[in-house]
């Protein structure tokens, strides 16, 4: 499935609908995959993410140490791959191997791509400020790619304890705004 | 509509999904509301919550000044009320009076709950470290207020540009974790 570039000012509609997005990172030679809610959108342009890891994940440490990740976001087809991955820790098993993940170079980042994803949001940490105190950190979004296809692809949302919800219709209405 | 008390163990899997919000805020004898849809989880217990708020909104102003707020998560149902609230600004209108949205009294802060809303959160500002850089206030949800009704209701996504996703079929899937 070709990908394409994504300006980075469209960022923001693929982050603030709240999708379930599966974190890659890369430290010298450890590479690891999470599973992730908690994440908003900070700014436009550039755009700007928080996101926030317990130091309890193996993806922390990678995180604070490269300060780099990419999100990736997977779709519902993906959806037992994304329980999966958020039920093991990657300091006992491969988890790209273990789940199929295929991972592909980044272009500013270390930390790969997924290929099965239908986004990949490559990101550097620039703000640590509160990493210590609740493990929130600032990224900035610095490149960003989207499978090429006609429809908007279905994404997840976590509700808690294994409870997803799918989207559903899409509405639009007449905005002034973003 | 009947409300209850939520266990404040719960507020996760009401925000993780990432609805859009109303903002209610009070501060002496200004009282408003407004649509955003850039908040996360930063913690479980008790429930910590990012939010950001330009600095162009008269809501930044009565969330600095007061330091508190409600989140208020409206249903599919309120999709226009979503939209209009966030096409206007509460320094030159009513936005209680021309959306017909009822305000009750909250326990905890003085701003108001959203009676239309299935859901309720009553939040104090707890840090106010990143403000300024990035209109990002960290808040504490002190008490929970959920409709009684037996299933989940549809909230809504926003995906910028007036495009809304509608929560679609719910899904189930085995997990170890919360």
């Amino acid at each position: 499935m070709v990908k394409k570039l994504i300006p980075l000012s469209e960022v923001y509609r693929l982050l603030e609908p709240g999708p379930v997005v599966l974190v890659t990172t890369c430290f010298k030679n450890e590479t690891n995959v999470m599973a992730m809610s908690w994440h908003m959108m900070i700014d436009f342009v550039p755009p700007l993410v928080g996101c926030v890891m317990s130091d309890q994940n193996y993806s922390y440490r990678l995180l604070e140490s490269s300060g780099e990740c990419v999100l990736n976001i997977p779709t519902v087809e993906l959806i037992h791959t994304v329980v999966g991955v958020g039920n093991c820790s990657g300091e006992t098993c491969n988890k790209f191997e273990k789940f199929h993940l295929t991972q592909e170079p980044a272009s500013q980042v270390k930390a790969p791509l997924l290929k099965e994803c239908y986004v990949n949001l490559e990101c550097k940490v620039i703000d640590t400020s509160l990493v210590k105190k609740y493990g929130l950190f600032i990224l900035e979004v610095v490149k960003g790619w989207v499978r090429t296809t006609r429809k908007r692809p279905l994404t997840i949302h976590h509700c808690g304890k294994g409870n997803f919800v799918v989207d559903g219709k899409m509405m639009k209405l007449p905005s002034e705004k973003l």
